[in-house]
């Protein structure tokens, strides 16, 4: 595979994800407050971030209202209080996960909402289902991505499958997801290669979206953007599930756009992001998530050991073995 | 350039050195007690590394011994107190850095040392000066290396050069150093084809010693290895100047050769680098490092903002322009 771009210019269909209320959300149940999002979809702004995912589109009736902030559900009129008309060159996102979300009863045609993107998070035995939710939601006139998950653990038979059952979908994108952070540069290229075949194929292009458990989500980002992927995931600070995602700083600053531009993002770090970790909301890399990582493991384990302040590193190894 | 083996192989090459007592050093002035020193000692040898780098030989004329601890200068007898007649597989190296060394009184001959290897510390424009150092320790009868410092500053024209002499000196091995880590793995590959080159050329090694400002350390030291260097450092907890460099615990769980075990290291971690962490010794990853990094500046002003507990990311980005 040739290299697209180089380090000195930029590719026009780079387009930058900012998810961090949807992946930040699972470490603080999504108890943003309003100005928190609002500042931050102005720093996205101001930044010239490409997309803004708000949230899950979660059905109420499987998860309790009571336990989560709003943006586990991105109703219609939480998302207006932040965005208005969103009248800005902004895109805005929501995941929906397969089996979670009551689409054809929360998803409303596109013209009433100001949602232009859904992304339909999936593993790779729902495949036939995240499907269903591409055309409906495709039909209702949003874009839509196909984000497999846990991809470290699937077979490239099953891979192959997918692909092609994707590619004669609806679905504009397709995404890479690293949910484990277990996956390094060389099986990413090689991934970017075959989720990208398939889509030039149909028209369609590839996302990436990391975990750095291994402390990786930035470079596999570069290895993914390198051989041609274009839609990016990142998140202020990395803030997300367990070790956390590519960070906005790290990418926006290694992104050759002029768009472009750091510093409303660290200025949103300094009033916004330190004051949410004094209060005790955890996520990053450490050793437990490394460990999880490297084995190619769910990071829950992890996750727990990180709640519990767990220091006793070989004795959770020794567990997670265990555990098979 | 083709790569050099695959995820699932190992290559007999891969030398794993240790530098945590070296490097991890400059965060602490080398106050490191000599319990904690041997039980790196015995956890490095039970882990498969193959060299441990004990610390610099600097000058004694230079530094105040009042003011550092003894891994600063690493006297024939305090590294005897901890290693005996080092009667193991692991053979060990210290730094020596040029124009803070006095070789010539300091460094003994090799068979009345412990030492097997010595690292010559240079910036690009003191080359002849390290060729010196390379040529008087080996006829002393030690390894060497050279490890070429702040890279990512060197013109291509310098490199090409400082290659050229080095190849023809005794110089065992040539290392490339990220100082600050500014580099990207693209930028990795591209030096480890040009070192290598010379390296094949005239029957020498490569070395990768990566920092981790952009979270970058383990990636580039895999794409370091990938590309044929075979000489990788890593520090316990990637203990190190500023960001830290690649950790032990990150290379060894990804090596696959099964020499290498990353239990003793994780014991070691429990026992030692947690309580080190708790006593207030502070380095890796933070905003002013990326941002440094991403310039491409030297460390000095994120070292002095996180001495300062600075966060006020974007005065310190300002302030970073203002002084060039």
């Amino acid at each position: 595979m040739p290299k697209k771009g180089s380090l000195l210019t930029f590719r026009p269909d780079i387009k930058v994800v900012d998810a961090t209320i949807r992946d930040g959300g699972l470490v603080n149940d999504f108890r943003f407050s309003d100005e928190f999002v609002k500042a931050l979809y102005c720093a996205n702004v101001e930044a010239g971030v490409d997309y803004m995912e708000l949230g899950y589109k979660a059905s109420k009736d499987i998860f309790d209202e009571t336990k989560f902030g709003p943006w586990k559900f991105c109703d219609e009129d939480a998302i207006r209080r932040i965005v208005g008309d969103n009248d800005t060159n902004m895109k805005l996102c929501v995941m929906a996960d397969v089996g979670r979300c009551n689409f054809k009863r929360d998803i409303i045609s596109r013209e009433n909402s100001a949602i232009d993107l859904i992304r339909i998070a999936t593993y790779i035995h729902s495949i036939p289902a995240a499907l269903e939710m591409v055309e409906y939601c495709h039909d209702l006139g949003y874009e839509t991505t196909v984000n497999i998950m846990a991809i470290s653990n699937a077979k490239e038979s099953e891979i192959e499958e997918a692909l092609q059952l994707i590619g004669k979908s609806s679905a504009d994108g397709i995404y890479i997801v690293d949910s484990y952070g277990a996956l390094y540069m060389e099986q990413i290229e090689d991934l970017t290669a075959k989720y990208l075949a398939m889509a030039e194929k149909y028209k369609k292009f590839v996302g990436m979206h990391a975990h750095n458990n291994q402390q990786l989500a930035f470079a596999n980002t570069i290895a993914a953007l390198t051989n041609g992927a274009s839609y990016l995931d990142a998140t202020v600070c990395g803030m997300g599930r367990g070790a956390g995602n590519c960070s906005s700083e790290q990418l926006l600053g290694f992104l050759k756009n002029p768009k472009y531009d750091i510093i409303p993002i660290l200025k949103f770090i300094e009033k916004y992001m330190e004051p949410l970790k004094k209060s005790g909301v955890v996520w990053g890399y450490n050793i437990p998530y490394l460990l999880t990582g490297q084995t190619n493991r769910h990071p829950r384990s992890a996750i727990a050991a990180t709640k519990e302040k767990r220091k006793d590193y070989l004795q959770f190894l020794l567990e997670l073995d265990d555990k098979e």
